[in-house]
């Protein structure tokens, strides 16, 4: 059995790990185009702002140690350029040599991952842009930022690009970040977004939302007067000075070498494979970036995380070697660290959903992350969606205690299949510091199923009700300190004697702080025979439509 | 409808609570014999030690608060003191004015709670020995730790006692533990609580394990030089002088009241419910501390825990007025906080499975809580144990950061029926500061497959083979700082080359730091015909056997 691996990142490195401790004797060479193998990619930033002081840690394996523990023949700086599904062979490039040789496979595994997408405007190939995707594309931002450079413009609004404002601000960089959608963070919906663009602005970042680059310009420098070297334009009209200027505006697959050789590809030019990662060739697999996936809707999508390449590789090299692992969906469950925030997803947005022309439900809850009479309670944002039949179908939490645990119990539930219905009879460990005796997670169950049950009516706030009373049911307190515009107060605990002053004739969308003292009185009013609803998240998450753009 | 609810705290507070949200007209009584209501009795010792500075803060909601929002009638300091289920009366006590009344009911709801156990030994009544369990209980505590007392001694090693110790040891109190059995936590087995013993220990907690208490006696105190007033006495002898002792032993179910109306109980001496949580009698149901469940092994288990308290609540809330909802097994799911440490665990232990006669498989890993490149990343202790079919029997982990996300993500597989199949393909939100792209509990998955397929035969620390060859496959540094008595090293990076030095006649057990190096090595070895076992968990868990007493 002779196993060529192409790619020794996440993927095409798990593969070849796994496929040494599968078959001890096969003979197996991993080819990566770069010098490195196994290099820890999600770090890049973190060794920018010097969280990470040691460039090194970044180095998971070297090539030589990966060799001694595994066996495994390790070529780098060789670049496979064609494949011959049919005569099964490999042309090779040695880059340090320049010479170019054959090698023959029983089995191939390909991870060419994916690289990212250059805009095709002016001035984006001057040497003061650049990506964050390889060690070398760190080394050069880091450069400039121990050089000293003021002002730097990142361009891209998803994770690559977050996590890098963040970390240019930790060295004390001035940072404009450029989206053109208008949210950041793709995955989540643009209400779910509104705190992660305060915690950027609270920490110093100019955020422009969308805003389309249109050309980058080299400033004539006429002295150390410290003018900035470029100019970042937008199509709008504005522009920065910026003496570094990132692009993170997306990734698209390497499939070239696979088009090349007659391996079918997808719509949006992943390479296809089957639930066992075979290709349309029987002996050829692929795994990671490069690859077509399925969503947790079953629908075909590129989704560029290390988790899934990681399983996606070790099944390929079980699969090659004569097993039979099957690889289903991916949910596209992710976490980001924003500053003090986290904002994590699993499974479809609202406008997936949307998109997809699905139905579905949806919830807002503002939980704490732990008993709250316990110092250190944080407030999440939670939303859920589902089925009519409970089917959890995605969930999007941001705040910043407990929100990774609860997008992970979500996301097993979800994989696992379980509904809304379940969800309330989750038993999760409760201790003070940790949790409540009704969890988060408990609590969406219990809300989903008060909607499914006809309990609850949810009002949104992107679509209220436009002639509805809108009923302030928090203390006096409270309503004057902040109200939606419009609302009367009512106090929940004075409904049932001033009955008489609300209107049978309209609709009753009442509120309060995070939503349950809301759900109480619309049940109330429901049991006089008031036409109620609760609005979903109360005012808390009627303000992450108002600031998010929702 | 006239819903009679006793006992108001955890299960009976969220009983009343959905009654009112199931149906607004039904007249709802609930009887407390103490004080409050719904008050955080899990936050008690962190008022002890002003972690929690406002005491009103343990009080989650005031009588009249909660009869304003609920139109609940709320009687405290009113016992119910019989029950005639035929007639479907109660007699209360109102203990304020000390007079006696009848009260009807359609439905009754029994959540009596449970007691701390009072061991029957000379001096256990003296006013400097209290429980753990009630506000005044507190109260009576935290008055002697203001008023400057130095030593307390600490009876039992359970949740309560350990949360305690550690509360004392923040009020700088010498606290002695004493604890009769040879392991602290009873729910972990014996060497997963070795790190509690140490964390003990290192903040300076004087720890008795195996140590009967034989009697408490009254000093007599000479003059104020500073004596102590009370002497614990063990039964080997020893004695210790102690100004507090808090007796934290245990609990035993409320059950005299459901007892003399006939209600049959379990051997425990918990109310016997159905899986609606109803008692032996149609229109009587009970919830809580109270009451015989079923287990994750289908055992019957009196589990005192409040998460389960309040969702038997809600259930039986909702069946009372005409529901059908049902309550499963309680899985024990708990976590622990002492000091630096988090303790938590789900499901079967091994002891447990033994003493119920079921077969297991079991696993110990030593993952770290988060990408190891990125700051932070702790390490820590887990132990799974499974079928052979693959069925989740239970889980514990001991260690830092990321300890009570992992309990919750494998309790939600284990409830949803996964198995340690599912968990390999477990995706998991990843992003450094949080996990690794293959996960603690991804990892508990692989371990645990390679193990039913064969790929992996475990030698355990606690039944090491006795003539096999102990084969140290670290890094010449790490086996010159500790290791196994006995072991031979040979680098992994080695062995293919030095498989000569090897016997074919005897079983090798190879490990390394964590058993990752030492499941590569177990592989190499058995690919070339030897016969060859990887120590689970490694050095790393063979330690917690020596310490912890396994």
């Amino acid at each position: 059995m002779k196993l060529l691996i192409i790619g020794g990142v996440a993927g095409g490195a798990s593969a070849a790990a796994r496929a040494r401790r599968v078959d001890e004797s096969a003979e197996i060479i991993l080819f990566e185009r770069g010098e490195h193998i196994s290099f820890a990619n999600c770090g890049l930033p973190y060794h920018v702002s010097e969280t990470i002081p040691d460039r090194d840690s970044l180095l998971i394996v070297t090539p030589a140690r990966f060799k001694a523990r595994t066996g495994i023949e390790v070529r780098v700086r060789h670049e496979v350029t064609a494949i011959d599904p049919d005569a099964k062979t490999v042309t090779v490039i040695d880059l340090a040599k320049g010479s170019r040789y054959t090698e023959s496979f029983d089995k191939l595994i390909l991870s060419p991952g994916a690289s990212p997408i250059r805009p095709g405007i002016p001035g984006v190939d001057d040497p003061a842009v650049t990506m964050l995707w390889t060690l070398a594309d760190m080394d050069r931002i880091k450069a400039r930022v121990d050089a000293g450079i003021r002002r730097a413009v990142v361009v891209g609004g998803g994770f690559i690009g977050l996590e890098l404002a963040e970390c240019l601000r930790d060295r004390n960089v001035d940072v404009t970040l450029v989206e053109m959608a208008p949210q950041l963070l793709p995955p989540l919906d643009p209400e779910m977004t509104a705190p992660l663009a305060d915690e950027m602005e609270r920490n110093g970042v100019r955020l422009l939302l969308g805003a389309a680059l249109s050309a980058i310009r080299r400033t004539t420098l006429p002295d150390d007067s410290g003018t900035a070297e470029l100019t970042v334009e937008l199509a709008d009209g504005r522009s920065f000075p910026a003496d570094l200027v990132v692009l993170a505006i997306g990734v698209r697959p390497n499939s070239e070498l696979a088009v090349s050789a007659g391996l079918a590809t997808g719509a949006r030019g992943g390479i296809l494979v089957d639930e066992r990662m075979q290709t349309s060739r029987p002996d050829i697999y692929a795994v990671g970036d490069a690859i077509q996936v399925s969503d947790s809707l079953g629908r075909p999508a590129q989704i560029p995380l290390a988790g899934p390449a990681n399983r996606q590789g070790r099944i390929a090299a079980g699969n090659a070697l004569g097993g039979t692992e099957t690889y289903r969906a991916t949910f596209g469950t992710s976490v980001l660290k924003l500053f003090g925030l986290t904002a994590a997803a699993t499974g479809a947005s609202e406008k997936a959903l949307k998109l997809a022309g699905a139905p579905y439900e949806k919830i807002y809850l503002n939980p704490f992350s732990h008993a709250t009479y316990y110092p250190g309670a944080q407030m999440m944002h939670l939303k859920l969606l589902f089925s009519r039949e409970g089917r959890i179908l995605g969930a999007q939490i941001v705040g910043r205690d407990g929100v990774d645990k609860r997008i992970d119990v979500l996301a097993t539930a979800m994989q696992a299949g379980l509904t809304v219905y379940d969800l309330q009879a989750l038993e999760l460990a409760y201790a003070p510091p940790y949790g409540s005796a009704k969890d988060p997670v408990n609590f969406a169950g219990f809300v989903a199923v008060n909607v499914l049950s006809g309990k609850s009516n949810p009002a949104h706030a992107d679509a209220l009700p436009p002639d509805a009373l809108l009923l302030d049911v928090r203390e006096p307190v409270e309503f004057e300190l902040e109200a939606i515009p419009g609302a009367r107060p009512m106090p929940l605990g004075t409904i049932r004697d001033r009955l008489a002053e609300l209107p049978r004739d309209r609709e009753i969308v009442a509120y309060c702080a995070v939503g349950i003292r809301g759900y109480l009185a619309e049940r109330i009013l429901k049991a006089h025979g008031f036409e109620a609803r609760n609005l979903s998240g109360g005012i808390t998450t009627w303000k992450l439509f108002r600031a998010g753009g929702g």
